[in-house]
């Protein structure tokens, strides 16, 4: 059993893996070897304290070789989700693997993409954020996929592969998906809709000629950098999308804490930072 | 009117100025030009992120370096006290300057240096911090200076230059005080006594053969790095010699917010980066 998994790369994340390292803790970082790419576009840091004017990459780069020098490894594994029960967490990934922790901390940032009306209402019931885990679900069916990134490009393939009928509404440029039962939509949706379960995606009008404005799916994937923390783990306080925490980054939910961006503004990399920080001194008390 | 002051010049008050600055706000940054001696005195720094495994000394030399090239420029000035007065601060200052401003952010760091029994109690009462301002009242009188670092020495050159006679209790290395009127004593005292007024300084034993373990004097000046916040602004809100914030950093005196060390632990640089940035947003949003 693990002392902590961090849900996240970014820089809280990794502020409180560093910590954790130096408080002697058992810990997984999940993320991804690129670690964020909302650091990595950024064009010029002001100030983040110690770095004068560096630009994205360049502070990415500093931490790479940081968390190499502490011999800190990202575990590149998406997480579908994180369970309590008992005194202890379940984290799941869409890898398909499952590892057990004692603590968590949520760093998994903030969607900086609108949800669609009906999103958060039909998740488990037709919406899903998982290609890994749901595909198989959906063989033979027709599902719309909106992909926020290019890095996700590859799940389109994995869903093309079980669905008959895939509308593809791409947020990014340079599409490169070419699959005969793929369609791609270039207008966004304005919700999704249906009874028990999704039935429909409405457009303000028809999106192309041979499109209608309500699409018929059977499901719609949302392919995203980042899960909202809610749908990560159930019970979670939120407002306004965002994780309610105490000062000490303690949740509602006992021996869940959270970090950065995703626990609200300002969403800026030094207030990140912090809380991973004092996450990792709370997950360290926490523990004795 | 300044938008803010500073206090302190440490990370917290570092990471507010730079935001502060990002935000287009006018701003004072009192401190001192090493910044903060704790910083400076620091070995190897393992977790602030982006930075790895520096020195304390490469992390002054890199926040000086910020600095200047953001033209951030430390006032030179020990902050004998704040007032909050009609929704504005007037800042006094031990070089007798006063300067004005909507709001006010303390980054004054912690006493590493337990406080003496009594200490707070006869503050203006025969206890002072400030040499500069309280020297001229104890011309010809007897005092006891407890000095608790090397930097301050200056400042029992000038009490000796008033007071008959001073008591001096170094608690550093290296004491290069050489007055007639100056005599020093190597143990710690326990006790700040008196009725009204300070009357005596208490030792467990006497602390040498001619001095006696009830030591009168009319005043004690304790001369330390940094002063303890509620004495620098009265009624603000503390709690076991911390600032009691929210978590946008505000304390129960509107337009006075707190950051760093001298909100409680854990006293890391991260999290006093963290506290900065979010104490010059709520700033920010405090002047709309």
């Amino acid at each position: 059993m693990l002392d902590c998994v961090i849900v996240g790369s970014g820089v809280a994340g990794i502020s409180a893996a560093l910590t954790l390292q130096a408080n002697g803790k058992s810990f997984l970082l999940f993320g991804t070897p690129s670690l964020s790419e909302k650091i990595e576009k950024a064009e010029l840091i002001r100030n983040y304290p110690g770095l004068s004017q560096v630009s994205g990459k360049e502070f990415c780069a500093a931490l790479q070789k940081q968390l190499q020098d502490a011999k800190i490894e990202i575990k590149n594994e998406k997480v579908a989700g994180v369970y309590a029960l008992n005194d202890k967490f379940t984290l799941l990934t869409q890898e398909g693997n499952t590892y057990e922790s004692r603590t968590v901390i949520l760093a998994c940032g903030v969607e900086s993409i609108k949800q669609i009306e009906g999103e958060t209402e039909f998740v488990g019931r037709g919406v899903s954020y998982c290609a890994t885990c749901d595909g198989f679900l959906y063989k033979g069916k027709t599902i719309a996929v909106v992909c926020t990134t290019k890095r996700l490009e590859h799940e389109i393939e994995h869903l093309a592969s079980f669905a008959e009928k895939v509308y593809l509404i791409p947020m990014y440029k340079d599409v490169a998906v070419d699959y005969k039962n793929v369609t791609i939509i270039k207008k966004m949706p304005i919700k999704i809709d249906g009874q028990a379960r999704v039935e429909k995606l409405a457009f303000t009008a028809p999106p192309a000629p041979d499109i209608p404005a309500e699409l018929p799916v059977h499901g719609v994937f949302m392919l995203r950098d980042s899960v909202s923390p809610s749908v990560l783990m159930g019970g979670l306080e939120t407002k306004e999308g965002h994780v309610v925490i105490q000062r000490d980054t303690s949740t509602n939910i006992k021996g869940c804490f959270a970090a950065g961006d995703c626990t609200g503004r300002p969403y800026q990399y030094a207030k990140a930072v912090g809380e991973g920080n004092v996450a990792a001194h709370s997950v360290t008390l926490y523990l004795r």
